[in-house]
């Protein structure tokens, strides 16, 4: 292997199991499923916080949550947060995306610092450690500004004009009389207006392409992230993928009835949502669910070319590949809809990482049930290019260990997410204020707890209850287990994570002798005392 | 009032009952004592790291230490780090440096950022967001290149040569055949060589007068931090201060000998450093003590000459004055030297604020019992001069409600001070990683809980034990208390403290409403749904 690159594919809002490698039934996701086969699939791989913004913040510095401190779409990454990205400069490396990364640039830090937003700088910490060969974050409404990006322009090209083409044409179905928004589930089994070719899905794998074909020329090693927007909303599929699945291949909603008897007051805030009281009518989800299933699919196909690709430029034995969401879905499960909350179906994600190494040969075609974090990513990354991640910045852990079948290593005991829901109408329906809209998953393979500060707890023992619709948390019999797992969280929240200045290996080399050499003497009380430390430091 | 000023003293290593006015009997301190008589004197006031570079940290950006990461004596403090000079440049406000503040500017940050050091950004963000009218943090050793600082350049002027002034002049004595180093202990109770006017006390206290007169003519408001070094080691001061007292002087040292019974082994290995034995001696104490004392004597006096030089310049009625220390000094109590554990002695600091404002008449020469932090200072800063403290930035609040006498208000029922030891020998003895070498503080006002991960917990019940010589940690009748601390502590941990990129002002304008007219129409089923909601919102 002389150049090693990294091609990291993210989709939005995939759910874990919604491929065929997964355990899906009706849907084949063949491509995904060769890449499962070649590499390594987790099946307890848990993002930060279960919504877009906060979750790839995480995935794009290695850090939880609460150290980043972006907690939810639109909330700025302060500008001197470290991230992937200053990493793979430090080793050469390019860090570039296509397509999505849900970044704000913290304007008021780059004001603060003086930083000038078209210099290399500039561009670098808007763009959240990347260097954007094309960026594009999916959702463009006509209200907010529409119709302005590449894309749009790309589709201008092709036929496909007007004010907003993404809206317009990639984003609706025909409807008598004018347009049939995709925004609106009652229009998710239509045909999205524009052609296959160039509907998001493949436009931005061909993005993906010219970057490659054209980072050949450049000789450095990159790390792609190819960051498709789908299957995330609006659900509209073009042809033929919004035909492929129909209400026949939905299955059933994951819920009980039982859930809605005296739910947790957070939980009961939730379900209350629109989306939560849309997404939980099964009509919906006999439209919405074979169109996500359809947007699943096209993607799966252009992985099929985009790996053809790899292979025909021999990049293949060369190239680690990643592939994972940023969240799931619930569609309906637990009488709910999007993200938010920490259900497996929301908070846990697919997540298959291919390392072309020989030392990965014995893992090929495993399954691998660790506790696995979204943070884990970066410093795999990092590792991969031979760097060293700095734990006091990167609190996940490389996954390489894992991939080469170093099943002897202690390895984390829980996993935790985080959710921050000052900005939904949860915070209002409970009367709080932003500070106290907050919760925090700790998952340790079979107990789930769900600490909302100000209420009870929710609890779920996966092992009993798979399905997750027992919430054990007002149950006196389990408050051990309680007690045990609000421990494990005191440990976690108390761990350092702004300490990203001074690393542990300074730390280490630092010492009594140290301070001696640099002629601070505390605490002695004369001459002899300081030459005989001296001696015993060999400092003369 | 016109101009409006503040005048932030502050001591190093000053005990929060070392002043006439906090009882100590044989230190007369009028002028600190005569400020309190304006004011309002603190009588629960803690820092939120006892050693100097977290504390100040802490105390120049309103942050508890996990929140800065500034963890310990030359951790960089990260370059966007917002302080208080960040919120009073805002204000049109001149934030000005006399003496220490410990700070060590972020090089891989500003490196990172591309910030030129020399420009006004460069030395804002380097300076902890001051103005360096005189930067001395004071500790200048010759084996670290000392003697390079104006203050010695000013020694020399006054015929106190060599190569290190401040070393072999300001911080030695005379022996036979050569220098007494102020550095160690048994050199204590000599007189300092240089002359008292020419001593690092009086020098910035000249410094600072130098600074009003100066800013009178530029007619910005300012807010000036006299900071001084002393009574922090080097124990030696200049006549009359080193012979005003002497050992009959020296209160017995606050200690147990049960305390060295099994005690907690975090406890152990303090007690077992250098300096802990040697401040333990009474012999030791006997040196020590009277030149710590002489020390403080000497601040007094100067600050004598400074209140009546705001007088003199017409100031004293528009200048909020606040008076505190960074952390205390053991002396020997509880057999420890130095700072570092969290008995009061170490963690509480004198804490009198002046408030010229009429608002503050009627507590004027009042003690105010209320759990007071450090992080408050920087609120009630940026209050005084009219502005609004970001709750989301800033963790303290604004202590001017309390200088107004509003008892009503509810305030905070616990303090908390964290301590990082990994870069003392206590870590390597314990045999921890840098990670896990971590100590948190939380005190209700009676109870002071010291949560140890990976060891059992220690707890002090003051009312019982003012002296706090019984730790009652390993006692199972205390589980309950414990719990109880344990449970107020998690709340603590998982508070924001990283959000610093969006204020709750914009969360809590933010709505449903908001996203639709955004056209951001998530959940909603049809085109008459959304109709309805921008009717029942008042969109259209």
């Amino acid at each position: 292997m002389t150049a090693r690159n990294v091609l990291w594919i993210m989709c939005d809002q995939l759910r874990f199991d919604y491929l065929s490698c997964a355990g899906h039934g009706s849907l084949a996701t063949p491509n995904i499923d060769r890449l499962a086969a070649r590499g390594v699939r987790f099946t307890r791989a848990y993002v930060q916080s279960p919504v877009c913004g906060p979750s790839r913040m995480s995935f794009y510095t290695g850090r939880y949550m609460r150290s980043h401190g972006a907690n939810w779409n639109q909330f700025p990454l302060r500008v001197d947060e470290p991230t992937l990205g200053d990493a793979s400069k430090a080793l050469g490396v390019r860090n570039v995306l296509v397509g999505k990364t849900h970044m704000r640039a913290d304007d008021d830090g780059l004001d603060r610092l003086g930083i000038d937003r078209a210099s290399d700088i500039g561009v670098h910490v808007s763009q959240c450690g990347f260097e954007p060969f094309e960026r594009d974050d999916g959702l463009h409404p006509t209200a907010s500004g529409g119709g302005r990006t590449r894309y749009d322009e790309h589709l201008r090209a092709r036929g496909f004009g007007g004010a907003n083409p993404w809206e317009d044409w990639a984003n609706a179905g025909d409807a008598e009389g004018g347009l049939a928004s995709g925004w609106l589930l009652a229009h998710a089994d239509k045909v999205a207006r524009v052609d296959e070719a160039e509907s998001e899905t493949p436009y931005m794998t061909r993005r993906a392409m010219e970057f490659i074909a054209d980072a050949a020329r450049d000789g450095r090693p990159w790390c792609l992230h190819l960051s498709y927007i789908k299957p995330h909303w609006p659900y509209i599929a073009p042809a033929p993928y919004h035909a492929l699945y129909g209400p026949a291949d939905v299955k059933p909603a994951v819920r009980d009835a039982a859930e809605r008897v005296d739910p947790h007051p957070v939980y009961a805030a939730f379900m209350d949502l629109r989306v939560s009281r849309n997404m939980a009518r099964d009509e919906v989800r006999a439209r919405v669910i074979p169109a996500y299933m359809g947007l699943i699919k096209q993607i799966d196909d252009q992985l099929g070319e985009l790996f053809a690709f790899l292979e025909s430029e021999g990049l293949a034995d060369t190239t680690l590949v990643a592939f994972t969401s940023d969240h799931g879905d619930y569609l309906g499960d637990h009488w709910l809809g999007e993200k938010d909350l920490f259900h497996d179906c929301s908070v846990k994600v697919p997540l298959i990482v291919y390392d072309p190494s020989p030392a990965a040969d014995g893992t090929r075609g495993t399954v691998c049930d660790r506790l696995v974090e979204a943070i884990d990513l970066a410093p795999t990354i990092v590792d991969w290019f031979g760097g060293r991640p700095r734990p006091n910045v990167m609190e996940g852990r490389s996954l390489l260990p894992l991939l080469h079948g170093r099943t002897d290593l202690p390895w984390r005991r829980y996993a935790v997410s985080e959710y921050d829901f000052s900005m939904l109408e949860v915070r209002a329906a409970l009367g709080l204020a932003p500070r106290d809209s907050r919760l925090f998953m700790l998952f340790d393979g079979r107990w789930k707890l769900v600490h909302a500060p100000g209420f009870r707890p929710m609890l779920f023992d996966l092992a009993d209850d798979p399905d997750e619709v027992r919430d054990l948390g007002g149950d006196p019999t389990h408050a051990p287990e309680i007690a045990r797992l609000r421990d494990l969280l005191l440990d976690w929240a108390l761990r350092d994570h702004a300490r990203v200045t001074m690393d542990d290996d300074a730390i280490l080399a630092y010492g009594p002798a140290t301070q001696l050499e640099r002629g601070v003497m505390i605490g002695y009380t004369d001459e002899a005392e300081v030459a005989q430390a001296r001696a015993d430091y060999g400092l003369d």
